[in-house]
């Protein structure tokens, strides 16, 4: 049985993403790991879209990435998103992306996410998310 | 008095709407041509921002660019945006975008937006607004 | 023997690609118009990115859209890109973009390239890309 | 004589910039960063656009961002960008966002650019920007 903590994913980088020094330009990665998170919470059996539906938001409140190598046009990138730390409101994911012809290290990152309702007020995760985080860290250990 | 179904606004072209051929990616001229109509609505005395909270949006049905001359990183353009058609629940716009330090003609554009209202449907414009163009038309003939 | 004229992709609608109203921005659409290119022309046994690395580019002169219904957060679409004519410096592309879920139309549109070498001049495409061209035209009659 | 290691600019929060929850999307802070370090290098008589064609590059090598508050549609925001160390070969900068009508604070950030050729290799700085750069640090101290 897999652990749903971490999560793999394909892209090939568009020709818009890359910028006049023939570079992905920086701030795309963000919009990467932002993919990364869709597809992990997935796996773990939620769809993102379902729980903002349902009035339950996460939101953004720090991002960091470190920037090792550029990646190109057209290349195929991995990136494994993980989830780091979850808290009652928060989330830490880590994300690091690779070449995927090579393994070059491309960039590594962190967010943080926190769970807020319709109005942006922090609130406790739902429910069966948490208990859900919880059975899928306990496989892992 | 000035003409409100015309407006111009400047635009420097960030870093980050270049791609490697060091020219503005094309798809980032729809943002230019959206920027100028929230500019001219704005001289027109509204705001976007107030019809969209108020249940009134505009969508985009149709948009056309065609392209003459790259604009590049940094250079500073000018935008001209005019309503050309207004009807019941429809605006056309037309779009003109220069290189402001020689004037060369870097794109044209035409779009046409419905009225819809939060479910999607169509519906008419408001009152105020129609008066509000149709004043501006008098205006200019 | 499968024709190259027309090629398939699925596109998973990022967060970062929708607006405040829910839906894609239409600006959007022409990123996902050139994905398709990307993928068709690799299909043709072209890789874009060696060609501009040979000094042949491919800038749009033309671009136009029909929006007919919005897609939205995480939905599935298809994206079906076809050349529609080729001439001597020029190709042009037809675009339909669906829902998978339902076949609903999303979009469609249409662009116009032209061949231009690194200072923007206008040249005939390389011998061996017209030929492939006219190949996968004749397969498909 | 104002100093030259800080810089104000405003930005209109574009549309297209804004996500479903009608907010900001976090990807677009790095991008407002960047037009913020353009224009602060503007302001000490350097054109970024020149140092490019000279075969200078500034590449990121690190970005963090801390989000407080979201920044909606058609807000006016202004952020103060400040050069906060230079080495031989890189500069960092601290970015600061807050909304102008009430100076409500939006977001901070910090990223680390690295000086390199046109191949990606970390070289000095030019002599100029160096120079540059001591002579505005030593006019605030």
């Amino acid at each position: 049985m897999a652990t749903t903590t971490s999560s793999e994913i394909e892209i090939r980088v568009p020709y818009a993403d890359v910028d006049q020094m023939g570079c992905v330009h920086h701030s795309n990665y963000l919009k990467y790991f932002e993919q990364g998170r869709t597809e992990l919470l997935r796996e773990t059996g939620w769809a993102y879209r379902e729980l903002e539906e349902s009035g339950t938001f996460f939101v953004v409140t720090n991002a960091q990435c470190n920037y090792h190598s550029p990646a190109r046009y057209d290349e195929l990138l991995s990136l494994t998103t993980t989830v780091k730390r979850v808290t009652l409101a928060r989330i830490d994911h880590h994300y690091e992306l690779r070449r995927k012809e090579d393994g070059e290290l491309i960039s590594t990152g962190e967010t943080t996410l926190a769970c807020v309702d319709g109005n942006g007020q922090v609130i406790a995760m739902p429910d069966g998310l948490k208990r859900k985080k919880k059975q899928s860290r306990s496989v892992r250990s």
